[in-house]
């Protein structure tokens, strides 16, 4: 069972693909995907689509898991991002995937166990969880496999549910 | 020169397509395109994708314009139509196109010459200057055609522009 996790953005896109095997968890990929912000919004978005496309296409997940954002206010950032996340949506759903899209308080307590746990608890859980020696780096790579954790304990809650209604 | 104008949404998406020669302008074709609101968001997103890369493709437009919208607050409206502005802008540059992207007031001013303008006096406008029998129908696709307008009227500035720098 493969989930690939993604902290959206347009700037820069955290991506991390974590395999399950068991009661055992793996990082098979983790980095960011940035954009020139020179460019015009269109090409920048066109830009992020392709690179996730091709990265969705070389890991082949079972699942996705976009995690959603809150903006106080309706901010430029809010915008860029969700436009952002409007084509992150349509790559997953062009490789049959419905994401998942938990919020930071469920990715805390998938990752944590607790949903008010803190940033940096969550990326020593990540580190911890998937036997690295390192807090993986950048910040938006180490949110993306703490998504890509939470996507796939979400998935067994659904295959374990699915199987009992079946 | 043909300009694809929208009116951007998840749930219905209104598009025009006008096409100007000297001062005339003409409809091609105008219409809404609609998303089923039981769908998961991604499917949704997907959808709306593939109808109007058809209808970009049936139409090969020169230029494209997506009207800009504000919300007051960071609402989940504003999230759904951000998310579907991702897509319209991304299926824009697969054609090669950088979108346009008037903000009402400049819809307003180009369509009826003042930025204060009221959303039936657009309509209004947009009747006249298409030679319409009627006020088109549904509002999204009006607001589109009106986008559509404005889009040859900035083709049209920046034309000369570029011809009087080059």
């Amino acid at each position: 069972m493969i989930c690939f996790g993604i902290d959206p953005g347009l700037g820069r896109m955290g991506y991390g693909v974590v395999s399950q095997r068991g009661d055992d968890m793996q990082a098979l990929d983790y980095g960011v995907i940035t954009t020139e912000p020179k460019e015009p919004i269109s090409s920048r978005l066109a830009s992020l689509f392709a690179s996730l496309e091709e990265h969705i296409a070389r890991h082949r997940p079972d699942a996705i898991a976009v995690e959603r954002l809150y903006f106080g206010r309706n901010t430029t950032t809010a915008e860029m991002v969700f436009q952002a996340r409007g084509v992150i949506l349509l790559a997953a759903s062009r490789f049959g995937l419905t994401p998942y899209e938990p919020k930071p308080s469920e990715v805390k307590l998938a990752v944590c166990g607790y949903g008010d746990a803190e940033k940096n608890q969550v990326q020593g859980m990540v580190k911890n969880i998937l036997n690295l020696e390192h807090i993986p780096k950048p910040d938006d790579a180490a949110d993306a496999l703490a998504a890509a954790i939470t996507g796939l304990s979400l998935s067994m809650y659904d295959a374990r549910n699915l199987g009992a209604s079946g």
